[in-house]
């Protein structure tokens, strides 16, 4: 067939590198999974009990596009005692990935500039050019903190927006107190949109997750539960920023996507009451016991927060090193995934210790033979 | 806030229409509401079993891009049993909604027209505006019939898709198996792609829906279950069609809304073994009743499907009369939300009995009234 339906936006999208590592990892047979981008652990049994509830009593109608209230007026609650900001409107989307879509829809121009750190989330750079957006990809080697001059450097009349994700897929790194409140300033005073992916939020270790919003009230937070509560697949997130932007993005849901699963929205609003903190903890020994069997085989930086490491390649490429990796039957992404460089690579520990240690014990061989 | 931040393309969805409607219903205590577009009935017993066992056995992670194989494969075979088309291939997407915005962004380039008729779905002319298409809308009053004369006077070179959709919202209309075939084979012969949305397919009543798939290989099908099943709440449809247009949908899923929601997938698949003409037999008589409210006090079409009724309001502008509907309790949606005319108006009798009666009777009065 070459019916030549398919329009040109969709060359923004280019799977073929992470397709590559998956077929070669389809040939193994018990491979050790440092891949996953999701929770080890389950939704938790209180959460999972408030979803069938909603089911069982038929609240399985579309919800509201913003959101079904007991769980938009409670996030609403939560957003105004952190940051206290009289503009500052929450609605719920499909996901915190369906938020940075209308994100950029509601936002975006053709031919603004949009400026991204790398590495970026797959996302980042696929959605702006979607929207006809242009990426101005900053890079934050070694140490992946912004260099604030480098970005001042970068922007111009065309900038729109400053993309900002701390704890960061793919790094882990968490940006300092001062840095994000040069970013969020800086923002502030030319006019640019400062969009904040915040879906590790609760994923931080060594010390409570500072927002850009503290320190520019038109900073637009992305958020969810997934990540937090083991539930990437019930597709719930929310956005919040000033009013008009959030009724925007609001309007063009219910043109789109029309709303987030419902009984999921209920279920989100008992989350919002649960601890979860024994997780964190746990996630944090599993960052130091990864950290602890990386550290002197390879250069890497300590990961703050989510649940990724990203270290440096002992060889030249990071995509040919995860070959290698796979061929001793470990699963981890090439950091080229995520960048214009091919340096590094990508673990998730989000997985049992057990298969932890096996992943650690391949690395530092394959570092030890590769010397 | 005057940061000048909202992209031009937002201007595509001018809601205002409709919230003017609802802003004038919201001052009435307990209004007949036959304005729903979802069924009264609740997701059946065994489907929402279903979607509670998978919450608890841990189904709440990522579901696969393309869909879960459960649900995917079956639909594979549902659909090559039905079309038998060697390249038919089917994905799971985010609700009928989600699928008709891949549909656009995969397919349609900026400049591209669409051919839409009129009455139309209210996301229909949004959507094609969203990704920069223009929309072409082609009248079908008085009995909402594709004029297939109409159709050729209006393909351009330009022309890129034609929307399609049967049973129709807000008219209910089948269109009948020569049209059907007509339209299937003038875009094949034109190379045009045809979008049929069947959303509507469980709700024929007088006679089996014919797809243009049918009589055209490379017409893309969006359907869903939100409607048969009563969960419109819980965000799964699918879509078919070519191999190399779902594939470069499923890609574009994956870099946006991720998946459908896991848990409600497992369902999915059991609702395909459920026997629904129970609940399509209710339907048939509800659309019965609400016709024979109707005919002597109202010029009307009578549909074959969906749960719409679209009669001539019995003063020049349809507005206006849903105005005086609900003034008098009644709450309908004036027929200029769906079309470039302002003469009719959307009943839906997706309603209890006692509800259907009481609405009848306000519209005969109104029209004895008026007369």
């Amino acid at each position: 067939m070459n019916l030549n339906w398919i329009a040109d936006r969709t060359k923004a999208f280019d799977s073929s590198g992470i397709r590559k590592v998956f077929d070669l990892a389809a040939k193994l047979k018990d491979p050790v999974n440092l891949s996953i981008g999701q929770p080890d652990f389950d939704v938790p049994q209180r959460v999972r009990q408030s979803c069938i509830d909603a089911i069982e009593s038929g609240k399985n109608g579309y919800a509201l596009t913003q959101g079904m209230p007991i769980l938009r007026d409670k996030l609403q609650q939560q957003v105004d005692a952190q940051f206290g900001h009289a503009d500052r409107k929450v609605f719920v989307c499909s996901g915190t990935s369906g938020g940075l879509v209308l994100t950029m829809m509601t936002m975006v121009n053709p031919g603004d500039e949009v400026i991204i750190f790398d590495p970026y989330f797959v996302m980042y750079e696929s959605l702006v050019k979607l929207v006809g957006g242009v990426p101005v990809i900053i890079d934050t080697y070694p140490d992946f903190q912004i260099d604030l001059d480098a970005v001042k450097q970068r922007i111009t009349d065309k900038t729109k927006l400053i993309l900002f994700n701390s704890p960061a897929n793919p790094t882990g790194v968490v940006a300092s107190r001062e840095k994000t409140q040069a970013i969020a300033e800086l923002a502030a005073q030319r006019n640019i949109a400062l969009i904040s992916d915040e879906i590790y939020s609760k994923f931080c270790y060594d010390e409570a997750l500072t927002s850009p919003a503290e320190f520019n009230s038109d900073t637009i937070v992305i958020d969810g539960f997934s990540k937090s509560y083991g539930m990437t697949g019930w597709r719930v997130g929310y956005v919040h920023g000033p009013a008009e932007v959030i009724d925007t993005m609001v309007k063009l849901q219910q043109y789109t996507f029309v709303c987030a699963p419902q009984p999921a929205q209920w279920a989100c609003a008992t989350a919002l009451d649960e601890d979860i903190s024994g997780y964190v903890d746990q996630y944090r020994d599993k960052r130091n016991r990864m950290i602890d069997g990386l550290k002197d085989h390879f250069d890497v930086t300590v990961p703050g927060g989510a649940f990724y490491v990203f270290p440096k390649a002992p060889i030249a490429s990071g995509a040919e090193f995860v070959q290698k990796a796979i061929e001793r039957s470990l699963l981890i992404i090439p950091g080229n995934i995520f960048s214009k460089r091919d340096s590094h690579f990508r673990i998730s520990y989000a997985a049992d210790d057990k298969v932890i240690d096996r992943g650690i014990e391949i690395l530092q061989r394959l570092a030890e033979d590769l010397r």
